[in-house]
């Protein structure tokens, strides 16, 4: 996937949250997009308590929202804001219970057709362990 | 699966929400149980404002919370409250968006094993429309 | 999904596998089509050797292939002959061993779009046990 | 997942195929093992026409019994022979069809826990395109 490139950058795409998707931030600034590269990004989630279970894990909703976000910020930086994906298929395994921290949603595209994307993420803590991988498809509507 | 028999009612389970898992009711009562039955359970949310995505339409990870309790439910309904299942899998499909009104999940057992439990999830909304389906994995930890 | 209506018969769809898509009958006539109706379609396995794993069980490759084609003709019944449908994704749960013996596939069309049709497969055995759900995405190419 | 080690070699998988699952071969020699190293192994297909459909492409049942086999060979590699994992789930996305020459599965390891498994399957052909992506869950039964 050596061809794929990123046209909008971390700012370009935190301006259009901010602008015309702000429910993202619905619970305060707790998602930062760190970094975006080719056919890659990378965002992390800083819980509070509505994301936690009790015994102080991060919730498998929380986790889910994550990495659709992620996938969803990896393919508009890939493909612009003109475009409306939206998300058909998501298939998600919980691998182990995270703690009640940071965690980050490493998102990268497996296809970018004209119709359909495909983008794998795999969030971890930040002790390196495995928390969550996912696999999602989006459906990138004609022009 | 004729064989499945519930032994918690639609009571019972309320109780164990309010009393173990009131995180459910974080932005108000906007889950109810609606029945258990052999195999089966009816979970409905009235979506507030906190769960669309403007334009509106319920949020897919609202479907997939919904989806994810509805689960749950079936199989607590089921196996009992001693036991403390978690999520392992999720496979969400979004086939249509849903307008913002009320959604049920009609939640069905595939599989009920020693370690491992399979539900299917069909949320549907007022019309009838199937919004999306899951196919959700359980692991039963030994005693 | 009441309104769906299959455009193609058993008869149909037996000859256009016989003309166009022998290569399902490359191991003998192991597959029947048993019924097309509104929004479903029953297709039947009888395994030979090649299909079995030590110990009398239906492989797992059988199975997919199984709910793959079952998922592929319940399309095609609705759609028509004229398109040619490819499978984006399929998710498959393998919930009990099947006994080496004749198996079911019962295929019902959860969303027929434009663009992607999204089918659930149930394969059961000849006791009614649940082998075996998928969920099954098609593109379906323009015109 | 930097701990993982395995402890078996190529050679000793290739001599449990050849004494104990030899219907891996009942096509002839189209698999082969290339590799194993820390929590991944390769896995060769050299297609035959049975693999094959009409148009020339290598069809999605040979594709998901490579992702299948090659998932299973990383967890036999790393929990040895004794054991007798089964598949429980796979998701198998399929981005682009593979020209009908031979195909390599990366498989890595995303967890290996004491009761399952989940291993992240990528077929890709030789000039590196990316046509397939599984990821595959597998129960490791009590001793």
């Amino acid at each position: 996937m050596s061809k794929l490139r990123p046209i909008l950058t971390v700012d370009d795409l935190e301006r259009f949250i901010d602008a015309e998707f702000s429910e993202v931030h619905v619970d305060g600034r707790v998602y930062s997009l760190l970094e975006v590269s080719p056919g890659k990004a990378t965002l992390r989630l800083d819980p509070i308590d509505r994301h936690l279970r009790p015994g102080g894990t991060v919730s498998g909703p929380t986790l889910f929202t994550l990495a659709d976000l992620g996938a969803y910020f990896v393919i508009l930086a890939h493909i612009g804001l003109a475009k409306h994906t939206v998300t058909t298929n998501m298939n998600i395994n919980f691998m182990h219970k995270p703690k009640p921290g940071p965690l980050s949603c490493h998102s990268t595209i497996l296809k970018l057709g004209k119709r359909l994307a495909v983008v794998d993420c795999q969030i971890v803590d930040d002790t390196g362990v495995l928390v969550s991988q996912a696999t999602a498809t989006y459906s990138i509507p004609p022009e």
